[in-house]
């Protein structure tokens, strides 16, 4: 079976001479003597990754926001942005308020917009974003260590529950439900390049595939397996107890962040997040059998699906 | 009436801290001391830049070539590549070929692809070219000066021209159907950086939207006019002849240049271009007036339709 991840890995990956090509968040190629640009490409195509309704204002919002992710993913601060949308026809209204959408989360982020292409097409907007990194403290893919505690920001499978909240009537919570849809139109991608915070990690992910598709990819890439405690996964507690724990561990479009840190940077860590206002949760730990594990409450591996999230079925 | 340019610059053109942003063959940003990254984004989507039954290996070509082309057009070396493909469903004959002529043009321009993205939807290909150009040397749309040689690289509509033979029935030459189906699928960009040819030259623009309405962009935002030489325009005569004139002037899709240098360079420009077998014509003159006229031989203005392409109707 061919999954996204494959058809990139299959027919695209060549050898070249950058110092990050394809496989990570972003590649990264020099910036000067101590930084890289790290250079994202996310697209979102209607009916695929969001709805043809979908409010404009969030979709211009999104659609930035899920690049800003990957820069954060890299540990890397957004810089520049280019813009490519296709469309069916050109309304006035529509475009005025994804524009607004948009460059609010440019505001939000520190990101310019320097380069824009429109087209005529079934509606698709893809991004490129550019993004700097102090070269000794990438967050790769490749880089967790044996041991490492592994990190997650709050919270998992709202989006994936927002987006089962929009396709059918669940009986949830009012607030949960409008707070899941918002998780799914408008994340927030969570900016650990303040204070130099994200400095204290060794690798980063953010979670678009999936909790387990994405923390999948981390050790695949870095040669280890893992031991996630799953009492410690942010899971909003109605989601966890009415099962949708699906939602939370293969759900996607989350766009929080998968960390692993050495053990000593524990209190560091939790002191920092506190500062920052920052919610972080030490979820379990990197081993070196190549396995990944969840134990429930009771220290018993719970039964995985897949850990892949594939694009092409 | 709004045009794929109006959206850009009425929705997406905010002010940035960027050498130049929005609004020319590709946005520049600092590399180094000299040099800038020139940065292009260019989307091909399927029924609108390309049919759907177009050979595969030629689409892979063409998909990176309209990219190379902004590169030269702005004088700059291309470099990096990122690729977003979006797919109704995976084949792999199909990705096996696209992918051999994306790498084949990849080669031919020293080109590498550094990331890339799959998603699944109606297929697209949006590719971000990023390129080096010497500060000193970019051929920016603005800079046509008064009394500027006007040049136009070989041959003008046989793109256009193709796109009409696949369409209908034309009885023309054999070799010129095949000419111009291959000047449409298999475009090649016009390598103006070798030899630092580009230095001789202010202003310049590769033909995507018709030679008429490029041209229209280098006067507009030089804030100048131009006359033209009908018969110094290089087209082949069986389509000058047989009322295909507008394919030359209108059709999109050619991926020569349009480039304006002082006059004083006209000799040398001769003189290299033969050195490098490059076909380069000088077809007419920058003026004060802002008006755009093309001549004929007898040196009448001929009456020419609106100068900008419209992907919005």
């Amino acid at each position: 079976m061919i999954t996204e991840f494959n058809v990139i890995e299959k027919f695209f990956k060549k050898n070249t001479d950058v110092p990050l090509g394809i496989g990570d968040d972003a590649a990264l190629i020099e910036k000067d003597q101590d930084h890289f640009w790290a250079i994202a490409q996310d697209t979102l195509n209607v009916n695929t990754h969001f709805l043809k309704n979908t409010n404009p204002i969030n979709l211009g919002w999104k659609s930035l926001a899920v690049n800003v992710s990957d820069m954060f993913a890299m540990g890397a601060k957004p810089k520049y942005a280019f813009l490519s949308i296709a469309l069916d026809k050109v309304e006035n209204d529509w475009l005025k308020q994804f524009s607004q959408g948009l460059f609010k989360c440019a505001k939000e982020y520190g990101v310019q917009l320097i380069g824009g292409d429109t087209t005529r097409g079934k509606l698709s907007i893809s991004i490129v974003l550019m993004g700097e990194v102090h070269k000794k403290f990438v967050l790769k893919r490749s880089h967790a260590k044996i041991n490492d505690d592994i990190w997650v920001t709050n919270a998992l499978g709202l989006a994936a529950f927002g987006l089962k909240n929009l396709k059918t009537q669940i009986n949830c919570p009012k607030s949960l439900k409008s707070k899941s849809i918002n998780a799914l139109e408008k994340p927030k991608p969570k900016n650990i390049t303040k204070n130099n915070f994200s400095r204290l990690f060794h690798a980063g992910i953010d979670i678009s595939d999936g909790f387990i598709a994405d923390l999948g990819h981390v050790l695949e890439q870095s040669k280890v397996g893992a031991i996630i405690q799953l009492d410690n996964l942010p899971i909003n507690p109605w989601i966890k107890t009415n099962k949708y724990l699906s939602c939370a561990l293969y759900g996607g479009d989350d766009y929080e962040l998968i960390l692993t840190a050495d053990k000593k940077h524990r209190n560091q860590i939790l002191t920092q997040s506190k500062k920052l206002n920052f919610q972080i949760y030490n979820v379990g730990e990197i081993t070196k059998s190549q396995d990944l594990h969840i134990h429930n409450n009771k220290g018993c591996p719970i039964k995985l699906k897949t850990r892949f999230f594939r694009h092409f079925k």
